[in-house]
């Protein structure tokens, strides 16, 4: 794949000729502030020149805008006042699902007195089985925004349909795509053209490349906001609930300019575990985490066994502060 | 969950305020002809009792209406003429992606020749790169219905999308819900709602209890027609693309009353090792195939590796029906 | 890798003096009747030219004696006067561990009466726990070996110490390297030299491509008595107790001489299912089968679940049977 | 399983005749200085009422002597002076492979200049393919005595053979027990025999409970003095060697008094993975790590893609010593 940086503007009709007499397929984007000319395949690639080029890049991955091969420096995505991807660790949290404007309110002013940047909150939820709890759906939406609102922190909440973009537009400030629609990829297409910033979780059954594809699917569309989300992949093992790949988290840390985050409450399982994989991740290099949190999660309609209390949220945050000190980074 | 069968025609208006005054969830559905209520959780649901109810079943199963628990006979689901589940063994082929309207109708008159019963092709293709053939959309499902018209095939094609819902009730026989779509949730239950023959295929990471909970959203939409379609799990192995699972195929098959489809062209990867993998499922039980085949396999704009040629498709066909024949089944 | 075959009954010496001059590493044995050389690493191993040399075959594969790269001709191993990798299929069969001379002898008398070829059963038993049942040792292999003679049947059992040579040597017709030493390279070498056919099985976190490597330890000493057993991987899925990779198997006989068997009962893990892998074995291609009989299977000390009675054994033969013939072979 | 802690000097005669009495298996045995009882299977064992018995703990694990149910406080293991599984976090360093003596000694050197407490380094070299360097046996562990003694570290290596047991008596102060031969129950029978400290890797396809039954077979022998080494696990992802099982390393430190390793240089598999691998698992809470340094990596006969630079692991080891302070533990 060849990828153009173009000099700001030029004019692009006579590349654009030439393009089209070529037998090349080409896409014509703007994402962190450049013009860019995606041509491939390379063979007819490799034979465009033209005035409007400023740099060329034979991106030779699977993968291409995601790819550190052209953008060396790290993207930094801003949610509202956050900035993730920079020296500071962010940490999002909150409970897996919505119940009420209670929980959800107790559970909002625990993590933002602990320190969170964002409120998490499941509205729509993908449940293996549908006689589970499946969610408040919209009204979920809308019980985040205006609890996030009041305690003043920016909502991130998951999306299934990409018939629900419009409420996800209207309310919310980083749409998740979850780890059961990791390669639902109409969906991936759609979110990337609601232009908000996007937290991609990884498959439990992909590798780290076909989650930095699925990631190309949305910066394709124009948005370069995306932070990649492990959340622990499937494996033997069975004394988690799922495997946390810290490996293929830094491995694809390396591969991409997008800022990576680590879910530790899904592949702990068990509450106990959770401070461990938390720490752990940020030892590693993650930029941000996203940790399940409730007001009293042995009355949780889902993920029970995984949710912190508030009280042990906060001891967290003051062990990964003081980690994240020794790594020469802030919280 | 207590899974209730009712009496035909009653009046259920006194079990339903039974059921309103307690504090269990509820839902009635007809399935199979069958007049169905299912109750949870157990502790609300085991006080209910009325004269309506015929039999009374404690399915202790994550899965309920797929399950064998209750419904001892194999469910037989029909694409039109062909019978899926039954003594003879069903074979769909055709190629990965729907190319053109040549490239399809050679394809099925040679399928057809061969004694395939159904025509495969896909027209919305999940591709793990967005720089690959997306497939031909609307478009090639409806080349699909036009060449299965006039080969005299019914079709089966995968559905992406929960946009595409009326295309897919206008055009096609059987809807393929694909690997990667294996979870997504809202897809599973508008595809309950077309109201058509599904063949839901595994998610690569997903195992045989997840399966049947996938389609059991199917049936609780009152949708029974469903075949499951094991394809191939990742596993560590790179010598095939991925690993079929046989057993877990079969063990599936003691799990439900639902019939199984075995795909060995995906775990394949390649064209050498289709023959041996097909074979293979047919003697473990499976009741149908899905092969991919291509008259000109190294043409193709998609899967290239592991599609059959019609001519290979023609002796695998012969050894399929010597198989069948050995264990006592028909082709 | 250059692996050379040497004329018949011509003088090295020539040849040696070249070897030790370059900075080559080099190794003369005979194998299926041929003398060898193998010379590596390439860089220095293609200088080398010699009148003693009939045919130069550079393998450039990690596995390389049992490689068909050299040796297209698929291999037949003999254990007594059964041969295995050729058309018919070998079945080998018995307790999953050897508990008293009439629980062998009544099991041997049911197998044999059933069509198998082969005694097996387990003497040395390599237990997850130390306090499970840890096999009769000695006494163990003593018993198969008068209890083989009386029915008249080879032998096949596990070996697990370098130190037990000298009695394989006397007793055993057929050596088993168990899945947890299929990477104990010490005693893959020190069963090389044994010289009796080896039942090689695959580790249960081994690659294919492992496998022949380990292989490779056995050929190297002379040896080429090598059957490929397999015998399920350790993967997510949980409702069998390993997952049988029949595409890996066939992808193995495509890449090696070796023949190649398969364990249905370990994959299994219960009874109900062996059946489905065996005969799904045997359709995909493998030459021997290794089962697990025992006369009263619910009271064995051992593998309890998974052992199937005599009875259920000569109804798998009799469709054994019938399947081999659909596919042109005999049983 | 029941576990008995007998009195210190009691006169245990009679209670062997009630065990013989009894159907009941037993064994007797002194580890960690108590003199302890094991009787099985539970239906016999809780009959057994004797004077000599201070405390009876029911055991309800299929590991025992290695779970915490019945020792509570963290088992420290002693290599010489130091001590691994206390406060102090413990790193053992060295080549892959012991090639020669200038080589290990410039490694032992700058590892001890860097702060590392034992000297690793293979001699016994367990090779996927018997064409790659096999190590340099006995004589390479009298180097690494030797090497050691001068350098000041207690040393670290590898037994393959349970036919080596004398010279890993004579020579070594920690016995490894590596992935390969993590279920090779003959050699882990004789390793707990030698009586010297034994640090156990975890098989590549092992599950956490399976690993610590192996350690069972150790313990079993009155060798309590057993380090646990996670080195990554089996599963598709492939951007890494293995796939370090964090979650599962520290679910395996909920389960055990033994103290946990991690070796964070073969899950890599690169160079530029194992700061962040090693780090990680110091958050997760490991006692002691396990990491491969050669003074010139790209001429190393093993490995060479995963040997840290002295250079790199002197920073890697200040980076260690602030997360350490970071968690209130020492280096």
């Amino acid at each position: 794949m060849m990828l153009y940086i173009l000099k700001a503007n030029v004019d692009t009709s006579l590349l654009k000729e030439k393009l089209n007499r070529s037998s090349a397929s080409y896409k014509f984007l703007n994402l962190y502030g450049k013009n860019l000319l995606l041509v491939w395949p390379d063979q007819y690639a490799k034979d465009i020149v033209d005035d409007s080029i400023e740099i060329a890049v034979n991106v030779r991955k699977s993968y291409v805008l995601s790819s550190n091969d052209w953008k060396k420096e790290p993207t930094i995505v801003r949610v509202k006042d956050t900035e993730i991807g920079g020296n500071k660790i962010v940490v999002a949290a909150g409970p897996c699902a919505v119940e009420s404007e209670e929980q959800l309110s107790t559970a909002a002013k625990g993590i933002k007195r602990a320190g969170a940047s964002l409120l998490r909150g499941g509205a729509y939820k993908p449940r293996t089985s549908p006689y589970s709890f499946q969610g408040l759906g919209e009204e979920g939406v809308k019980l985040l925004r205006k609890v996030g609102d009041e305690v003043g922190l920016p909502i991130v909440t998951e999306i299934m349909d990409t018939r629900d973009t419009e409420i996800f537009k209207k309310y919310v400030d980083m749409v998740q795509i979850g780890a059961r629609n990791a390669q639902n990829f109409s969906l991936l297409k759609e979110v990337g053209k609601i232009g908000k910033p996007v937290l991609l979780k990884r498959g439990m059954g992909n590798t780290v490349e076909e989650w930095l594809q699925a990631s190309e699917y949305i910066l394709l569309e124009g948005n370069g906001n995306v932070v990649l989300c492990e959340r622990g992949i499937r494996t033997f093992e069975k004394s988690t609930r799922f495997t946390i790949d810290i490996g293929g988290m830094i491995a694809a840390k390396m591969m991409t300019h997008l800022p990576i985050c680590a879910d530790p409450s899904h592949p702990a399982g068990r509450r106990e575990l959770v401070h461990s994989l938390a720490l752990a991740s940020v030892a590693a290099g993650a930029d941000m985490l996203l940790i399940e949190v409730h007001p009293e999660p042995e009355k949780a309609l889902s993920d029970s066994e995984q949710q912190l209390t508030i009280e042990s949220f906060e001891v967290l945050m003051n062990r990964i502060r003081s980690l994240a000190q020794a790594l020469g980074r802030g919280l």
